[in-house]
């Protein structure tokens, strides 16, 4: 099992898929939170991401994935100045994984043995450029989420402990999964995820069949399989790097402006994040699928991901915070 | 007391017993999960299954199992790279163990004697191609659990600690014995068992004297004993080498996909590890008794095991998990 | 984004700009509170102000920023004696930073390596003269900011701890953002800030879309943007530096003495801190407005800023405390 | 006060005598727990116990009472070899002892002078052979207890820690002595103590003189108090060395079998564990008493031993545990 | 803002102003403890009396500032035996201040570099003589307070830890601030406090205006107001000066001890604390003010001082305490 | 206060002053507790008690006080051999001790410098022969509180730590103050006191004066006052010495040992303590005051001592433990 399951091959789960695409055209977007109860297919989805991304172009022996030698920060002793080609970092944060590891710290091993003050990079160092999953966000201390996605919104790992003084940068998206039983999310992690979705089991037994299906010939006639789905993977990864090159191009019509906000008072959202990344979102969109602006259609799918999480709960409304975006995006945008 | 006691001369316990074996034969099933009161044993039958498993070949001095000097990971110095037959492993958790005795870490004596960081393997690394066995699970932290179930679930203990980064492999079945008295396992964690059994004392008199007849006969007349059930134990352990060889050759007919999913939809059970469970166990009993293929006879015989701990409760219907996962299964084969 | 958002070009939020703008002119006026979800721009602000203050002149190489060659403390070694230009400090308490990274700590690398007792000054050396923020005050454990807030108030940093004795000025305006959803700070707390403030998201959707607008322009068309609104934070920079130069003059009629007091006895705010804020506040506003003294007018737009905080809840007057202040303001200086 | 209170001389407590001599014929019956409130004199029976066991023979230097220079394990550089006779080991487990006391931990000041990493034995090394004895078993904590049990129960203390691997026998009689107002023990821990006895205080005023005249005679008359008892004790440690020699000879009827498995199914006791230790202690009885098998009668005496403590409380019941054993004794066997 | 704000210049405040010159006279009178809420000047207060006091003759080096060469405690190495001047100690307990800071402990510098075990003495030994000031004695933990409380009554610092045994002499005024509003002290520890004062912000505009107008002076015209303020703080210190030398040879008659024991009886006191306290604060009072002995005059003034923190809540009296303690004054002394 | 001030000295208290000579004639009476409010001049007694006391021989530069040099334990190095008087040890517990610091530790000095592993005496030590005072014992943790009632009961230490296993005689009085506001003891810690008393203020306004008045010339007369009172103290002194010698020789009548149990079971006391104790304490008052045998005059004296804290709340009676205790001599003594 040393490949992962193609991200293709994944039987359903439009929206994880689609808010997973946005993100690879637009890392800016931010985070995105997946909800949904175990075993329906989270961690697949992230490592399958992993496997689907463009490499990245890396200076050689550069804990931080420098893009270039003038990039290399000045404490970085290991990095040869050669560029090489990478696969897109796809950091997990392993469950228990302490905060020092997480920024990185002071290296034990030369301060004892030669008495130096060195930082050994973390794993922020090595997600940069990438993407960092930490699956059930809710088992993790706050402290450490809010660390996480402060460093993820700044874009730079700041390290002020040990008498070390460390800046690096440290630009990824954050993925998280939630369990939604298992105790909420306080409202201010939520809203600085950029996009949420929600996936469940299919329900119908032609979609589950399709699953074990699938599963098992991944597990039984992998290399057959693979082969298959690869070509799948290749249509959407060319998509991701056409789309890339599209964004800065793409323009922002007046009116989105208009829709995003008039959406955001519509459903009484707090702040200013969620109509900013209904923007970005809808425009990643644009030009993932190549067209030249964003319109009223895009505005249209990306809202639920954009506007779900950030909904405060209606006690008389019983529909769900999806079903109410949706509602309200028929209203203003009809 | 040096020897365990016969897997095949516990009284009963036909579930727990048929788990076991199908773990043995694949042991991508998952771990197992066993319930019931102390004093029914489960540490027993533990034991009992390390004494039953056919041995395993590894490299002489490698801590993690490896088959071949080319599994050997890179940090192991001390392998002879000549090939060995040693024992199933089945490594006991023991009461208080520390996080890093089980995933491994720095090896202090090395660090300072020597200044040289280097990596003291833990009982993951041990367990590798073999059990790990926790009696009461419910008394270990979350996170050991959560720890375990992931790196059970991977097969790969990756360790990022002290200035450490290695990983291994770490296939194992895990046993965990729990008492439903104690206190309820999270849903999350019982979803991550592959099968669950309920274990309890005979109720009638005729088995109970059987039961302190074979224990008495084992302390009192160990040779005798011994030696009459080593008999019993060949033929399962003959049993469940077969089924290994057979298991990739068993083919997976469409109508027990179809069931799989069906009886999930039926039983309203979250995700999709059930079924996959469900299909994988039933694959290997087919295999166990040389049936090319699995049919709905084994399905039946497996289903409460695979599902009986997925179940959510139903506050109307108290009927044991167990009892609604035959009935479904007597409506949806019907 | 090297860069920091334009402190002009900030849409609406006068009231925080105000306090700011004031705390910058008389840095003696103590703290600001800010009060506000999360994506109403707090972090933005600050980062704004520090971008928008005047240069301070410093001793080289000094870690307390100290103004000449006579100010350096005596524990420091690495002052150059030089004076440069630096741009005004503005530091940020990182999450979970310790306290010792905060007050300064005994430097652990030469006590190792050369048995010597030395002082590695924290933030509040770094911040000396400038800024602290605090993302979030109510996250922080309540000793720290108590230490905070005493080193504010005294503008000594006294360090007691590790066989150290050391003092050195740490004079800085604190900049607390709080979240009143996340729960409430203590009185004693509050009242140590000296001003407070609300901000909202704009809740017009033209406001809104100038906010998007804006932002945009910030992210795709950085350059034009920049050079632009420069412009307007030059103005407020002369501004304050014209204030801060006129503020010793400025005189104190007797009649706003008394109206402080009056308005203080009014408003049944215990202590005296509430109104001697505000008397400082109303001169730092005639100072940067250039006028000679302060009047009632200066008192009512910095009444609400001073008293809000301090205002005890009124079960029976579910008016907000700043429209309380606005009520009594009106009624008292009538 | 330099000997112990001599066994014989302890006034009553019938109950708690017998477990402690049936546990000293074969120790296999697993530990008491002695229920009673303080001032009881449960201390000083364990504290006479100890003085009246007869001697063992033991490897001089061993650290963990080998009786052979074959089971000296090969960690033990201090054995002689030469065989000596020693006190049957009584240790008492100090109040707040640390768990690497008791498991035994690596030998700090060797490895900080020599750089070795050796093992230190531990109070379970030294109760090899012998009793080890828990005054107020409920202030334990859970897992230290467990961790006793445990060891107890597979006679082999295993230890896991700062880079040890080392395995030794550790078998003892544990002896508990708890008090039922201060909190109840699990039922699981109850379970695994092979007896129980309640002791209380003598009720008669004759009782009570006879208490205290001996105690002030072996506080005031030592000597001659000593002399006296001393002759009552030898007689119990010879039937103790005949009851050892007799017990493998001693038969085990069927009708004794099925007397213990009716018995454990008439009062629903859950697990086997209490009809094994039944089996075993009336085992012992009979070899005490030079009886070549038990019988009913010995049933009837060690019944409340062995079932008191694993009888669920009944709500419509309000006999005590061990008047409810001697009913349905006397129901089953009559 | 180098210099302290006078003494004298505090607006109001007689009782505490009072409490502290009577502990100024004896500090045998044992510690104050000052309630009310933070704005009222209590810091301010604690830091004029420093800046008052007569100055001290001690051993230059010497630590715990000894009167004379022979008082030097034979761990101290640093003294040289000439006596110079300096002020009265006033040590502020910083928030977060550590147990061993306080008591002194091991230098860890000399036992890492020369291995040898020397006292660094900590808060207590830099207080002896003077005053130590708690803010917020509520922050503090119980234990913390309580040695504090232990060695000011004792007036001496037992060190027992890491294997020093050390004592010297500490003999000072605990001043506490407290805020009734954030807990209250437990009974045991107010009794502990020689007196007590409550202090509000003055409620009059006149009063107000004054301290306004005071605190606007010392910080826009420091010299000026410094100067005009020392002369009464010059007469102050005068008297605190004969009152120390008049106190000895102040009479104490035996209707005044009469009466103390009379009133504690009246008001229902435990302990005997209060009275002992009343009778030295009166006969300070007595040698304060010039007068031969004190007399029921002084009792009135001290009285509430000296029990109001010592009396019991009575649920049917609504009186404060120093309202009740003033009416039983009226009657008891009447 | 160089000096303590004079047992005889004290005003009434009558109970606590016998509590405390009766266990200075026997110290097998087992600690006494001492309850009531602060400042009722518990810790006066204490330290009095110790000025009190006749010298004990003890050989020089033993830490434990060793009366010859062959009880010496054989890891002491610092001892001479030579005999020397020594005040009786009066050991204060600080608060805030650690129990390393109670039982002594590794001496961590020479195990940093020389690589020994050495004992370094704790307060445990220093206590032998003597009395250990803890002030406020509800406020120690109930683990150490154990610790030292394990060790007072048998009189030995025996430390199990940091690879050290020491054993010395510890036999002291554990006197303990309590508050009975400040929450229960333990009935099992009451129990293992051998004696309490309750002390309250005196009520009469006439014993108050005298309080003050001993007090004030103890403070403003110090040589006269001490004087007078050693004569008193001298008297107490011999009467203690002589009471110990006649000890041995008490006899012991059977009716006093019959009426100790009636007591018992008229009070419906649990355990054996509260008889011994009420009988050694009734020798020890007959000893004391020069009489052959203890008779119930005696037992009457001593029962309230020994018993009231043994008393079960009875909630159906309000009488205090003590008017019970007493109520019921005279009904069984009648």
């Amino acid at each position: 099992m040393t490949r992962a399951f193609p991200f293709s091959a994944i039987v359903g789960q439009a929206d994880m898929k689609l808010a997973m695409i946005l993100t690879a055209v637009d890392p800016g977007i931010g985070g995105v939170l997946v909800f949904g109860d175990r075993g329906t297919g989270k961690s697949t989805a992230v490592r399958a991401l992993a496997a689907l991304l463009p490499q990245i172009t890396a200076i050689e022996g550069c804990p931080v994935n420098s893009p270039t030698p003038e990039d290399v920060p000045d404490w970085v002793e290991t990095a040869t100045g050669q560029q090489v080609r990478r696969p897109t970092p796809v950091v997990d944060l392993p469950l228990g994984v302490t905060e020092d590891r997480v920024t990185g710290a002071l290296d034990i091993e030369r301060a004892l043995t030669r008495g130096e003050k060195a930082f050994e990079p973390g794993l922020l160092a090595r997600a940069n450029r990438g993407y960092l999953y930490i699956d059930e966000v809710n088992l993790l201390e706050d402290h450490v989420v809010d660390l996480l996605l402060d460093v993820a919104q700044t874009g730079v790992n700041a390290v002020e402990r040990e008498g070390l003084s460390i800046r690096h940068p440290a630009r990824f998206v954050l993925v998280g999964s939630g369990n939604p039983e298992e105790g909420e999310l306080r409202p201010q992690l939520l809203d600085r995820f950029g996009l949420s979705v929600d996936v469940r089991s299919p329900d119908t037994i032609e979609e589950r069949v399709e699953v074990i299906r699938r599963r098992d010939a991944f597990e039984t006639d992998h290399a057959c399989f693979m082969q298959r789905w690869e070509i799948e993977d290749a249509k959407v990864r060319d998509a991701i790097t056409a789309g890339r090159l599209a964004l800065p191009l793409t323009r922002t019509p007046d009116e989105v402006l208009h829709d995003c906000a008039a959406l955001s008072v519509a459903l009484g959202v707090d702040g200013l994040r969620g109509e900013l990344t209904m923007l970005r979102a809808a425009r990643a969109l644009a030009a993932y699928e190549g067209t030249a602006a964003p319109d009223r259609s895009h505005l249209r799918r990306v809202a639920p991901l954009a506007m779900g999480h950030r909904m405060r709960r209606d006690p008389l409304d019983e529909a769900s915070a999806t079903a109410r975006v949706t509602r309200a995006v028929e209203e203003v945008l009809a």
